[in-house]
């Protein structure tokens, strides 16, 4: 027997692949499982926005590789640069090959950053998960007194939400008319921005960067505008894009937001499959290919693949993804799933919108109270398709996954309405004021 | 036109009473609403177990009818004796009658009182929810040192929790072998019932009560195995009924669990609605008849016999209740929806178990972090039918809420492993630690 094959061989050691080798591991007792990473260790990936400040080390918030290993998970560090389908191995940077009997991309993204003149200069850090530029990331905004962040998708607002605890001068540019737009819509958008604002964050919206100017490190950047900032640290946050590269040298079918991929995520090749951010995800609603690039999602699709590789396929994709995400800004907890409102009058989709407002305790004074804000977006023949949900208490995050079941089931709003959940004065809202159902209740005076 | 005619008349000021007139004032603005209740104020039913510590004064957790004046409900202080269906015309005690086109009994329940001898004896008080008696409950148990309460329902069990509080001596007599037994399997009935004795309260389970003593107040009770414990007040607890009475009186059909109502809350008489515990619920599963007396439920009954009352009948009954249901004892957070292992092998249900025992952060040393444990039942064919969760995080109510969402949808094992959520290292567990996908991987094993 070939000392270097392996039953499940899985490229990427990220928020897809690692789940994918635990799974593996704890379903296949017989199966020999290889994870190839190209970095000895990797910091979770949601927690990088926190490495400025919350996170002290960056050694103290890692991805489990030492329960890999406990568990029989085989790891080599190094890069897969190619795949000789036909005899089913992996060839890696070093030379060496692995044969495998199911191959996982699970590759990850890279970041995308904008083309902008100055971007190579000395203190010009891009937002990367790779662990040494994750540690190069923390050092440089600990060293820097006047930072510049580059976009104000979720982790750029996460970011200058950490960063700003250290005290230092701290502005977002983001070329949208309000940050988060991606995921909420302006109204819960400008809530985030008054947090940000509150711990002294400033903010630059509707604006591009013209150039990054300095001599050999960053001195400041210009906007499209002409107005100057000075800066000695400039962090690149404008979002990630799918690493599609290996899959197009061996000949897989990419499409424009990833590796292509069935609802059991095998791609063109059933032998291999490919999961997390290299992998096209299809929203919910309209089918079509969205850029999803969250961990939750890449978990998911860990689970999927894994459970599917071996014996009857009994764990199907959902129809499609509907992009839930929770995030913190200063006190106050954003979350959301599937659309918003300006996404469906921007499709011009048929739909209504509702609305509440109400405590979370009852009697509302007891202590822990504060006020849960949802909206929620129904099409006109009721079926739930989106929800955007603030509050300074964390268990709007959970109120928001529950919403992300509903959508996820089609719910109609006569069953949001009608649905059944528990209530208690130290809890949660009263019964009469549960926060999804008088949205719902809202939202159907409009139907 | 006859002054005492109203469009709606609602019968009863309670947890469900009162959202429906809320409701019916919202929804039907040409519409006169009256609603009678026996007494002029209500304490919240569910801040009832939380008055003798939690709640100084009983006037700072009232139902709003403040709130009702204001929008304009009429309320009349009486009693309903009778109704005049021909006529279509209410009689109160007080010899007034009152016009209806639309009658809705939410008469509530009233407590189950077992025939203990001494049960008549000076300071032996039951759990009531009338105002007047409310206030009794309060001023005897804070009079009172040595208390026995009777029951350890999830009534007895808040009580105690509460009342223990004030330092007093306080124990709870339940005839099962463990408190909490209705909702939750022994296992998560012993954490809750650990966390009561960690206060100080002490637990005689697997006992009833023989009789009560005293000449002319409570000195104390006689357990069945001849056992005494001194006691200077007896709290009764032991579970509600409806109140159906009424509803015989005037030839409405009536069931073992309460009045017979339709998928819009319509009883027998189509031009009288009940909603509430004096309503019949049906098990979401089984389909019989359940005694799932919650303020949850009321209010939800409430709002689909209001948006039913006219036009097109649109919003419908859920199939059945599910039973969701949390309470917080001592530090710890305990809900549950659905169906209990216990309750899935008395039925002789073919079922499978699954559990994760999770941390809601990532990495799980951020401050807040706290273990969630579940345990989710799920059937051969991999519907999920139970839930039941515990942590020292207030989330774990909205995941049971979330949970209650996926039952009600009935979710198979499948969707619940490849349902998407979100996750955020401040706010949840770790994406590949989402507490519900890790029990489902648990019992889809088992399958």
């Amino acid at each position: 027997m070939d000392e270097n094959k392996y039953d499940i061989v899985i490229v990427g050691g990220g928020a897809s692949g690692v789940p994918a080798a635990l799974r593996a591991r704890r379903l296949y007792k017989d199966k020999s499982v290889l994870l190839i990473t190209k970095e000895r260790k990797a910091v979770i990936p949601c927690a990088i926005p926190y490495v400025p400040y919350s996170i002290e080390s960056c050694d103290s918030a890692l991805l489990p590789y030492d329960t890999l290993i406990k568990l029989g998970v085989s790891i080599v560090v190094d890069e897969v640069v190619d795949v000789d389908r036909k005899n089913k191995r992996v060839i890696v940077a070093s030379g060496k090959t692995y044969g495998y009997d199911k191959l996982i991309l699970a590759v990850g993204g890279r970041p995308s950053v904008p083309p902008i003149d100055g971007i190579n200069l000395k203190n010009v850090v891009v937002v990367y998960k790779g662990y040494e530029k994750v540690v190069e990331l923390q050092r440089a905004i600990r060293e820097a007194s006047k930072i510049v962040i580059v976009g104000g998708g979720f982790v750029g607002v996460e970011l200058a939400d950490d960063v700003v605890n250290l005290k230092k001068d701290v502005t977002i540019v983001e070329m949208l008319p309000h940050c988060l737009t991606l995921n909420f819509d302006e109204e819960f958008a400008i809530k985030a921005e008054e947090q940000l604002k509150q711990k002294g964050v400033k903010i630059i919206t509707g604006r591009t960067i013209k150039r990054i100017y300095g001599k050999e490190g960053v001195e400041g950047v210009e906007l499209d505008n002409g107005e100057s900032l000075p800066a000695n640290l400039v962090v690149v946050a404008s979002g990630y894009r799918p690493s599609v590269e290996l899959a197009k040298k061996i000949g897989l079918n990419v499409g424009s937001h990833g590796i292509i991929v069935d609802d059991y995520m095998r791609t063109s090749d059933p032998d291999i499959l490919a999961i997390g951010d290299c992998a096209e995800k299809r929203h919910f609603l309209l089918g079509e290919p969205v850029p999803f690039l969250l961990a939750s999602i890449a978990c998911q699709e860990a689970n999927i693949a894994v459970t599917n590789l071996y014996g009857a396929r009994t764990v199907k994709r959902m129809k499609g993804w509907c992009g839930t995400f929770v995030t913190k800004v200063g006190d106050l907890v954003l979350g959301c799933a599937g659309v918003t409102e300006s996404f469906a009058k921007r499709r011009n989709l048929a739909y209504v919108v509702g609305r509440s407002k109400v405590v979370n305790r009852h009697p509302t004074w007891l202590s822990g109270a504060c006020e849960i804000e949802l909206k929620l977006v129904f099409l006109k023949d009721g079926t739930l398709i989106g929800a955007q949900g603030a509050s300074t208490c964390h268990e709007i995050a959970e109120i928001i996954n529950a919403l992300s079941i509903a959508i996820q089931n089609e719910m109609k709003i006569d069953e949001v309405i009608a649905m059944e959940f528990a209530s208690h004065p130290k809890l949660t809202a009263s019964p009469g004021a549960n926060p999804i159902v008088v949205a719902a209740l809202d939202a159907f005076t409009k139907l």
